[in-house]
């Protein structure tokens, strides 16, 4: 049982805790915490250790919150560490893991050059094996990843132009906006996601362009990828339909909107109404000689929860990318096929 | 073991339906749908039995839905049967629950005439015992109900003034709107939340001023309550602490909004983020004099799920008032107390 | 003088009426409103002829708003009438306009079978010339077609693949949603967007798809063109700024998205901060081969009030292309280089 | 002519500087500002001379934008200065002010303290009389000390409850949020705005609790005053329809939101859609006993704007207090009657 740390608990930390404690081969060993808000009362609730800054234990106290340790205590005790910090936090505790010699994973929120490679599951697990830093790339690119090396399959995907519809902030963050605005992000092209899909497929030509919309619940991605030879509709639809981490929404189902995801999340009773899934639009792939064209919704809060635990494993050389992905797929529930 | 039914499967009936499967006395014999959209998939997956208007088989077989009958099938069947059809539709069943003798359990979108009673469990429950058909009232009445009765217990209610902050859409709901604006519900006073709540308490003195906001979580009300008599802060907080289907947020806990009421929802893993609950902001509880001021919000989707399932039981007057509510809230996991 | 009638004076219809009032050659005989909402009263208060429905003139009455006749005794007077009545209505009037000879402007709502020709300034005026019936196209096609016939005199446009992400509601509408989602517009490829460009330039190989986002403020677009020769970023920039009807924002003037837009507008005193001018960030014009990317924000309110005055002069035969954009330009203040 | 400067050019300076320049007896001298943004692009182009801190001179010169001097130059040359920098800004800038001797008004960010009066024009002009420094109320409070002193003179104001439902952003903020969620500001009762009304009006009874909504049109209220007798609804309605600085909505007029009360600022080609006025939804007015509720509007950009400029005539003894009203809703197009 791999003993794993996680630093940062917020809205990927959480998740990635939850998904650690369900995996077979990993134990969690407690999270760290800065501040006693209602998720260090959530992890109390759910019995998990909570680590907090030396200074920070008296107000943890005061809330009423049992404190494990402090954050060198956490790190010293384990394996691995999941870094889930604030963007550019985590930069800033490398030190300190490198002071413990332990491994530990980053998030899209970091530059690149914080790792040793950035990691997608489904296009560079390998390359990641024994790395002692790795990084998840953000929400947007494990999103464009996994599409892109899942239509490369089925024939080699030569240039992506893609639009980002950003959600502007999370569900549970009231203080970011906009309210009522669409916000470039930024208004140069292309925006940072082409490069960070670049860190991973170092020779990709694709453009990206972003802009922020005022909403919470899912990011919108809508591409135009030219392959090297011409391909069906079926053809990729049946890709999508057969990879694990994609599900595909049915016009006849009449979920015609990123509210109406979730909706069904909810209605299917998934913790946190939690689709890390792709979710494919199928009416929206359509092909035109080389070119493909899909619209796909992110569940942003989710999406890179399973890549995290196959990071764990990759780092640690626990086991091959098959296994890896069928064991974290099987034990989070992440499906193929039809959303509903 | 009563037969329940469901008509009209959407944002309440849905959550309806499933409490009624959790019940020990209850078993629900099928749910009535009109249009085979993600909803109907939802109840097939569930293993619901699906009826449907004659004229829709057709379209629900073209669907791939499985079909158990027509709606007429299952009222026959029923012993009683809970309308969650849009606002207005209900009456026009009416006269098919009367054709086949069935006791009735409508929705707050109903006028109050379709039925002998509205009902709320906290105020009324007695007086529906036996009634053929009984209303549920609306969400914002049910928590406005709920709140003066609970009250009421510490000293008589003799005034109350009331802002309804109102969402103006259900989560899945992606055709209403404002986007940005704020409407007056209506631009007159009082609004008829006040004659719905009079409904129920015959006699108090009630104003409501209501006004819509662009948000889908959840309603806010902000309360100025006199008393008879006067009670102290901490009165208020030990009433509303020792009685179910309230949560306090506590101060320290940062849940600061509704968005992060939700939060705290989804992290409790509750089922569809549901809070049947009034989740009262404990800080904004403030006493002078006779009078009380409170806020809390009211999560529309949820709220009036246990009030179905009493009015259920007052109307065959299979249980007390006491009893039918211990079981509702054991079953559904309603609470007390603090919220985390 | 021409005498121009106006039939539906909403968002549209009250922006060309004031248009109209301010063209040296034309004159507004009259608008028709069918009811007396504040958008009557403005009218009235301006001083402008109503002519309402037969049936309606009771109400209008009532409402205190003088009627100058009905909306048969509107038609009859005019040369030529423009109908801004909602999507799909103003087919239904095409027989009356037919009934009296008139000449008519329609708008995007409408088929593009309603009209002898679809219209855009920049790309179809002389075909437009002459034609009784002239079909402005929409918002989000007058954008595209002002772009790509604008980029097309500098290098042969050869394919379009562009990304619409389309406000939600007009600011005044208030029942219009989503609040919280993306809804793809629709969730096939390619939207109707494409189809409408080609009603103009019909061999263009262009395809759009298209999301609706929750504001009211303006659309966005974020285009990748191929051109048949490579062109430099300067190049684009400058096409841009030398062409009336676009106006450029830069980097330095921080106005990084549409609410900024917008305040700018009201700043520099423009009426209902009415930008009829297709605004391009700057930064976005990126030119890679023959590649060029770029995003611009669409004022849906304005964008299609000078395509309207235009094509009132073509339909006509009033003045030359040149002559008549010049005219309509300067009466409307419409202009060319930096926002601000 | 007084010589006025102005620091702080934003929402709320911008406003005020373009209100002084319709002044009869003030001249603008200048105003200042930090950063070179579109703002200093607007004052640039309206001719209007722009200070800046000395250390941003370079800045300013490299954007483009011709500075007239620095802070310091303006504040010597003044004689009184507008303070309209972020909440908290001005209290440091004070000692600048009084460096120079200069009097100097303030927003209702700054603390009361920060000045010798808390000032509303329609509540207490004579104690402003000669006051070196003043300040004047928020947009909120400024909206409720116009209608509480308005009802005072109908009827002895005894007890105000008053709701406040605050737009969480200003149309140019795309920053801020919330996005989807009503936050309780605070969640504990009363709210400041209650004591920011008895900083002007000290012994009235007032109970304020405010939750904020995510819109950026306009602020509501949602008011139950208690009076020391009887009145009507005609009264009421009267008395408002016959006080500059109240605009009152029709029913009829199908104006029924914020959003649409913004639509007819638009229509009237009111500059930057401003209403400096109070808008009541005639219909909400509603008596019962000796209790009048009401419902109105408050446009945050603008209300404050005739405020200041009374305020600079009372802190340098220029007017009587109805003289200087006078003067400022003339010069400013403030009115009073219905909207439209
Ligand atoms: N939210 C998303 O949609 C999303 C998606 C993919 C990747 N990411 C990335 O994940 C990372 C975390 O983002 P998040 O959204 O979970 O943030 P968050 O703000 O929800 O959570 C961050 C957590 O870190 C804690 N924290 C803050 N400062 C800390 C410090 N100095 N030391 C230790 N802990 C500290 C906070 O208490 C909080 O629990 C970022 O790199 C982000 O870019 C976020
Ligand atoms: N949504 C809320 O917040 C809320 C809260 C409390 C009470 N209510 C009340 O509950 C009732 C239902 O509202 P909802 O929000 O669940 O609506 P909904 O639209 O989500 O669901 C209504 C359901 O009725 C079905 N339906 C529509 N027409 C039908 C017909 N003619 N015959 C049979 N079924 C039909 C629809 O398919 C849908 O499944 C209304 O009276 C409403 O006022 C709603
Ligand atoms: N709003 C936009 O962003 C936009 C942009 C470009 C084009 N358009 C197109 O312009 C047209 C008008 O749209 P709009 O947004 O101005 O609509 P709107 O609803 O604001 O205005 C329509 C007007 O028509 C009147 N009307 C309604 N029914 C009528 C009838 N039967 N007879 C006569 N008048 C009637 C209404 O009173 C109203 O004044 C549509 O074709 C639309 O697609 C709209
Ligand atoms: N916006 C409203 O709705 C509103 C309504 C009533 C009162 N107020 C009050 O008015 C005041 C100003 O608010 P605002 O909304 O106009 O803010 P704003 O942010 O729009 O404008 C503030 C201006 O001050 C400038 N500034 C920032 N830091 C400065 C510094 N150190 N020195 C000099 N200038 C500086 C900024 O460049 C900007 O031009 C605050 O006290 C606020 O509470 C605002």
């Amino acid at each position: 049982m791999i003993k794993v740390a996680l630093n940062g608990y917020g809205t990927i930390g959480k998740r990635v805790a939850n998904a650690i404690m369900l995996q077979p081969d990993m134990k969690l060993i407690g999270i760290a915490k800065t501040s006693p808000n209602y998720e260090a009362f959530i992890a109390q609730k759910m019995g998990i250790n909570i680590f907090v800054p030396q200074e920070s234990i008296k107000s943890f106290d005061e809330a009423g919150i049992k404190v494990a340790g402090n954050i060198e205590d956490m790190i010293k005790e384990a394996d691995i560490v999941v870094d889930a910090t604030p963007n550019g936090v985590g930069a800033q505790y490398k030190e300190l893991y490198q002071k413990f010699g332990k491994n530990a994973i980053f998030q899209g929120g970091e530059k690149a050059n914080v790792a040793d490679v950035s990691f997608s599951s489904l296009c560079n697990y390998n390359e990641a094996i024994g790395k002692k830093y790795i990084r998840v790339v953000s929400c947007n690119t494990t999103a464009l990843l996994r599409t892109i090396c899942t239509l490369n399959k089925l024939s080699k995907v030569e240039k992506v132009r893609a639009t980002i519809v950003r959600r502007a902030a999370d569900p549970k963050e009231v203080k970011k906006g906009p309210i009522n605005a669409l916000v470039p992000d930024p208004a140069s092209v292309p925006s940072h996601h082409a490069k960070d899909v670049n860190s991973v497929l170092k020779d990709l030509d694709i453009i990206t362009m972003a802009v922020i919309a005022p909403t919470t619940y899912m990011h919108m991605h809508l591409l135009n990828v030219t392959l090297k030879s011409q391909v069906s509709k079926e053809d990729v639809i049946n890709q999508f339909l057969n990879t694990n981490r994609f599900l595909l929404v049915r016009g006849k189902s009449k979920v015609n909107s990123t509210a109406e995801i979730i909706e069904v999340a909810r209605d299917l009773g998934r913790i946190r109404n939690d689709i890390p899934e792709v979710v494919i639009f199928e009416d929206s792939i359509y092909t035109m000689g080389n070119e493909v064209f899909l619209m796909y919704a992110v569940h942003q809060e989710s999406i890179v929860v399973p890549e995290n635990i196959d990071a764990i494993r990759a780092s640690l050389n626990l086991a091959s990318a098959e296994d890896s992905i069928k064991i974290t797929n099987t034990s989070l529930n992440i499906s193929k096929g039809y959303l509903i």
